[in-house]
């Protein structure tokens, strides 16, 4: 049996974390290859160390003085290093970093440098191969990952391997230069890792117990999510529940490969599974509900618009010509309504109303702003009938008004638009019907 | 005061019913201008004259002999002239009708006879005008009705007279032809006409008191609507519920024009007036339920699709490519459902896959067949907290399984999709919770 092991910047912050990680990993010994990020923070106001490095490098672009900062760079992995008494330099690293910041390497290079030390310390620590991610994970010239060149190394390599550190985070390029996934991205590497030696299971760890059924800083102490499907998890990612890089799921979930998201200071609690699917009733109807801020609402209306051949496409064409994309379009008979992302359409609006109407000759359109959207996803929705009556009674007896649903029909979720200043009570509403009341 | 009166086929059947029309028309002295069908069913077996124009001058056409059914037609009209005891021959009409058959004048020219001749009639009982609808009301050569051509003779036409009956459903083409609206069209002639005198009150005269809540095949007895909205009225009439002809609406709808459907064998009742808006509360929390079968639903997954730019564009477009006109689009995360109606989609079905396969490389696309759509209306849903919960808690009680739900941000609708074999049950549920309980 082969696991991956993802650690993420909390798990790995001091001596103390690494510590923790070292008693999981050698706990199986299927815990073979170890993707790890940079040193996140060990107390609220700290800085991670990839924030550091971007700093470091900026004042090293623009000529200025940049060795204090640097110092402190060097003093949080000498600080892990001494604390677990390890018999390990990175001087000569850390001159070449210093060298390539004047050089200007560029602030992929500098930032990846968290993941390439830590990694390296680790490593050592565990008594594992390093392997720099450079010379494995491949970008192509356009900056999006190149699987099929990654393919052809990657595996081979570590097919030679016990065992293996390969930093998450960054790749190279083409042309050799550094090139990093967008932010959190080790959680791709791992991904990535983890269908290159086809493994068993892909375990990612951080700082939760998983995923939870609501934020909880809109609930005191949601539930957690022991097992969700790749789909759920998308749907509700996308309306904000982080925790795991959304391009870190299509490498295992191709290769069919599940991921499980565990917590470095509690190992012993389940965490969550990720799955293609399962037979697996979840603990309440709904798996988990997620929600955003920020949308705003362009309602057209036009008599007839139903039989007009071609009008909801020509409406579409206006946005993608301003490069927006439309998250949804509920309609009535004479009536379409495009909901937007506020910040992406609020610089376009005029544009936009303009073609509108060039376009499509609405007979009135409006704007409506400051929608806030909310996901209730759940695969067990299909087979409970009322979970829509159950839903918007609650919402009314919040005192919701709930100005758009959209519920299309996978019948996985269900879509709903409430004003922002309804949002935490729509939450809290809905939460409190499907799992306090469940209990 | 000014009143356009119009009276459907079976208002005017018999001589009996012309009687309760003469009644009507004299009650009121700004009864001024009258639109007539042509006669109606008498009884439930019995042939509408226009349908017995048809069927004679297809005849004609082939050459067959048709007098025996020639014959019929006359005596319809001669029935309600001896009944009525009016001195009247229309010997000379029925020559050049018949003349015109065999020289082929055109089904349209056929079929508009039957007003022409009723016309003919009502104004000699009414001791009215008689303007044929031929000189006043024009089509342009695409077969559209040509307003700015009808604008130009129409009201100056009926401006020099006191009173006039106007045959309903036809008019002229350039070309001096007759041509006839779609089928129910004389509710389009009054309004033109109505729109034209600047009517205060446009009186649709049919067999039953008005709109009401639900079509009463599914409910006993349903409540009649007092007041409803043009726009109301658009939704539920799109949806099936029937009585007026579509494209009635438009011309007294610009004009300010409120319209009044009315039952002529119970004038007494109040019957329903389409308002542009009314500060009148409704009775009940909807308006009107209205509901259609027949729609397919093609789901369509692809991973990542709400952040590839145009892709809602370019599956439309493949619907309009094949001439489909998609009626709602509910869309999730990965997932977009376009709801189309079945008997048009289903013989390009092929060809709208394979389309969207080349335009949109999809993950995956299914489609489900059998869809009923039911649209909840009322302009107090806005107002009324909860109308959804109530909805769907009703479904659920009725073991309805929700399909589809539609709801923009007009909130005057929601749209409901459920399997065809539930569609009665739905409607049944969602009358009784706004309708029943609320009594």
């Amino acid at each position: 049996m082969t696991k991956v092991v993802k650690f993420g910047g909390s798990s790995l912050a001091s001596a103390e974390q690494f510590k923790k990680v070292k008693e999981i990993i050698t706990a199986e010994s299927s815990r073979r290859f170890v993707v790890p990020s940079a040193p996140g923070k060990r107390f609220s106001n700290d800085t991670k160390v990839t924030d550091m490095l971007y700093g470091c490098y900026d004042l090293a672009a623009k000529g200025k003085d940049f060795s204090s900062e640097f110092d402190a760079i060097k003093e949080r992995y000498y600080g892990i290093i001494n604390d677990l008494g390890l018999d390990l330099s990175l001087e000569k690293e850390f001159e070449t970093i210093k060298a390539c910041f004047i050089g200007k390497a560029g602030r992929d290079y500098a930032a990846s440098r968290g993941e390439y030390l830590n990694g390296i310390v680790l490593a050592k620590y565990l008594g594992y191969n390093f392997v720099d991610a450079a010379d494995v994970i491949y970008f192509n010239d356009q900056g999006q990952f190149d699987s099929a060149r990654t393919n052809e190394v990657l595996p081979q390599r570590l097919a030679t391997l016990d065992n293996a550190v390969i930093p998450g985070f960054y790749g190279s390029m083409p042309n050799d230069t550094i090139k990093t996934f967008s932010r959190g991205g080790s959680d791709v590497t791992g991904s990535i890792v983890a269908a290159a030696v086809n493994a068993d299971l892909y375990e990612n760890w951080t700082d939760v117990s998983g995923f939870l059924v609501c934020d909880p800083r809109i609930i005191d102490n949601p539930q957690p999510i022991t097992t969700i499907t790749y789909k759920e998890l998308r749907e509700l990612s996308y309306m904000g529940a982080g925790v795991l890089h959304e391009d870190a799921i299509f490498p295992v979930r191709k290769a069919g490969i599940p991921i499980n998201i565990k917590n470095t200071n509690k190992p012993e609690d389940m965490g969550t599974m990720i799955v293609e699917s399962t037979s697996q009733k979840p603990a309440f109807t709904i798996t988990g509900i997620a929600g955003k801020k920020g949308f705003t609402v362009v309602n057209i209306e036009k008599d007839m618009m139903n039989a007009e051949l071609g009008f909801g496409r020509r409406v579409l064409e206006v946005f993608e010509k301003n490069g927006i994309c439309f998250e949804h379009m509920p309609s009535g008979i004479d009536t379409m309504s495009v909901v937007v992302h506020q910040a992406e359409f609020a610089p376009k609006e005029q544009e936009i109303m303009s073609g509108l109407h060039r376009n499509c000759h609405p007979d009135t359109i409006d704007i409506e702003t400051d929608l806030a959207l909310i996901a209730v996803v759940g695969r067990a929705m299909k087979s409970n009938r009322g979970t829509a009556g159950r839903i918007f009674s609650a919402l009314a007896h919040a005192h919701v008004n709930v100005k758009m649903i959209d519920q299309g029909s996978s019948e996985l979720n269900i879509i709903i638009g409430v004003n922002e200043a309804d949002f935490e009570s729509a939450m809290k509403a809905i939460y409190t019907i499907f799992v306090d009341t469940q209990l």
